[in-house]
């Protein structure tokens, strides 16, 4: 099964794939990012991002995708920039692919490090090592991203379907 | 000339039509709301969005689009979920016409009354004054949307064209 990952932004929307099945442990396919210019105006970075996204899906033809939920209690302005693409993410994985889960950080914290609190680092060590990769992927987003997908691969059926 | 105004919103999208020509004052063409369930989940209902946002525009084929900016200090949580649907908004829009504009909540109110903290009541008076109405717009999302495109008329070249 491909699994693949969201962590949603608007100048950088992070992509992670990864492959599972029953026997062995969960496989790196595939990361990367979607980037918008902060010179163009927000509809036509909008734009942009649903070309990325749709050639993603086009690509890899992923049987689950996993998103990660917005949390920002920090900057209200940026999480209305990411809720904007995050609005165009949704539409557009929803147009392509029927079986679309959707994780808390917490949640994806919790699924890789058994701990909520983990930070940035342990994450992205989590991601090396449960991938068996040879170093931590960059940039940042698309790590998350595969952690979107490792959570999604874990957790599995146990993770809600996408409701708000 | 025919203009497009929308209300951002998920659980009810506003539009309003106008004509204006040099000559005359605007004149009312139509108006109306995009609505989607609570009950759906949000990928879904931005499906619906785009589908309904796709059949205004199809319909009244506006020369130019004017879009309220999102404006709220009161409940980041309703932000975040307008904010979903105003990137599909734009990202619909941009794909159909190449003239968009953007308009603040304060801008829409000088543009209309001449006055900044103009409340609910006062605008939707303007607008049914300003086209000649019978009666006020129903519901308040489809009124709003008239401000919109009003306040685009009135100020015309005058309003930036769309950039954050």
């Amino acid at each position: 099964m491909i699994i693949l990952g969201f962590d949603p932004g608007l100048a950088t929307l992070g992509y992670g794939v990864i492959y599972k099945d029953e026997k062995h442990k969960p496989q790196m396919v595939d990361y990367g990012i979607i980037s918008t210019a902060k010179e163009d105006n927000l509809a036509e970075r909008l734009v942009k991002l649903e070309k990325g996204i749709e050639q993603v899906i086009e690509k890899f033809k992923p049987d689950e995708i996993a998103i990660e939920e917005l949390f920002f209690a920090k900057n209200v302005k940026t999480g209305i920039a990411v809720a904007h693409a995050r609005g165009v993410l949704l539409l557009t994985v929803m147009k392509k692919c029927s079986k679309i889960f959707e994780y808390t950080p917490l949640q994806i914290k919790q699924a890789l490090t058994g701990y909520g609190r983990a930070d940035k680092p342990q994450m992205q060590k989590m991601v090396k090592t449960l991938l068996n990769l040879k170093s931590i992927p960059r940039p940042d987003d698309a790590a998350d991203a595969l952690a979107v997908a490792l959570c999604h691969a874990q957790t599995n059926k146990l993770g809600k379907l996408f409701k708000i």
